[in-house]
């Protein structure tokens, strides 16, 4: 490491990273935090995402690849003392490597072009571990881009950003839009809008065997609690839910999202034969 | 209410209730604890099953027709004041009622008796809350059964509890089965044993169109960080992965599971027509 030592969480570089944990301060900086070996590997993989790299020395031996890759790089990294990290940390145990990290969301129409086949929309997500969650499920079922609107939670929040292990880094992600101007925007980019509500008319099985998954597909998320709004349930083409088929009341928002995007990536590779 | 009032948190009672938050306690005295007014409607629709119930004054009163039923079914209940509702619940915003209920799970065969169709098995699960939520994805998705093994988490733990929402006491639960005495149960019950696996050599989608998916099937889900050992992916019929489209490493437990169960459900539905 550079020898660099910053021992007092006093240090005006430890107090700006600290700040990052609003969300305030991250809007000011365009900036976040990410912890952990596999966040920095990530950041890595994106060109002048990586800022800065704070390491106790127990990390910087165990990951002596990583710092290296950093300082080659140009980052500027700083061994912390096991003090300092707890304070930059926002997990009880930390892994002794903290990231800060330069914003990575894109515009909406960048993240509509070329043509998408699947885009997941949170509407209202409040939780961060739920929103980070399902932006891993929407990754790994294929999504082309996860688009957070402006009434959801903040994806660069810390437990988000856990939550969604890397993912946030993988696809494109949008914050910010409003519902009025997105669901015209979707559908100017040939996606068929399906909200997913426990409410939706059609099930899940039904809109499959309709067709109606077959093709590009924006699927919409709303709150933990509460679902969608009116408003937005009748802005979209579709209103599906997903079967209960024994005793449970619902499913949580993570579970059901996973449903869905997992039915529509099978749908889109395997489409039905009339 | 019954006039009887608790209003020390050194009560014996309120002690006795106390220690269920230790597995120790709720195994020597088969009862454990289950927060807020969902959990005690569920109890109550269980005969014998609510054993006690502590509510608070304010509780009482939002809750009049769940205290009359409690009491009418000679359960006894008992009014807390806000500090010993405190120390009871393991939550931090304590819903205000409280119960103390017998066990709910049975025997394996009979869990498996009449034939099932679709079965959970959490295999080293450790987080109870992923157990949780498993449980409540397993109860939506219709299946018959789920089968906490040995080496998983205790489903009355109290964060297991809450994220079940309410689906312990929906459908047959069994805790403790060794893994090699459960997989010729399994077989015997005219199940095919499917193994989540990253690493299954068959996707999701191969085994869906193979058929293997259309008759009775038995899931098992593994360790949140490491999966499932070499002998149980050895011992089930087929191991299978849920395949991964983009950048993800995997799945969380709880949303591959909802993958799995969902497609086995479906597939039980409108099996592949060859």
């Amino acid at each position: 490491m550079a020898g660099r030592e910053l021992s007092s969480t006093r240090s005006p570089r430890v107090k700006a990273a600290r700040r990052l944990a609003k969300r305030a301060f991250r809007r000011r900086e365009h900036r976040f935090l990410a912890e952990g070996p596999q966040a920095v590997r990530e950041a890595l993989a994106l060109n002048g995402v990586l800022a800065e790299l704070f390491a106790t020395a127990e990390a910087e031996n165990r990951h002596q690849d990583l710092i290296a890759q950093a300082e080659k790089a140009g980052v500027p990294t700083f061994r912390v003392s096991g003090e300092v990290m707890a304070e930059l940390a926002q997990t009880v145990t930390p892994q002794g490597l903290l990231a800060v990290c330069e914003f990575v969301d894109v515009a909406l129409d960048k993240a509509l072009s070329p043509a998408p086949r699947l885009v997941t929309v949170l509407a209202h997500v409040r939780d961060p571990g739920n929103a980070g969650t399902v932006l891993r499920t929407a990754d790994a079922a294929g999504s082309d881009s996860v688009i957070f609107t402006d009434a959801s939670v903040d994806p660069y929040n810390g437990k988000c950003v856990r939550a969604s292990a890397g993912s946030l880094f993988h696809l494109p992600v949008v914050t910010g839009p409003r519902f009025d101007a997105l669901i015209p925007a979707l559908k100017d980019a040939g996606l068929t809008v399906v909200a997913a509500d426990g409410a939706g008319e059609a099930s899940l099985d039904t809109a499959l065997d309709a067709g109606t998954l077959d093709g590009p597909t924006a699927w919409v998320f709303g709150n933990e609690a509460w679902g969608l709004p009116e408003e937005i349930l009748n802005a979209v083409d579709e209103v599906v839910r997903v079967p209960i088929y024994g005793g449970a009341e619902s499913l949580n928002l993570a579970t059901a999202a996973a449903v869905c995007l997992y039915t529509s990536a099978r749908a889109q590779r395997a489409p039905r034969t009339p």
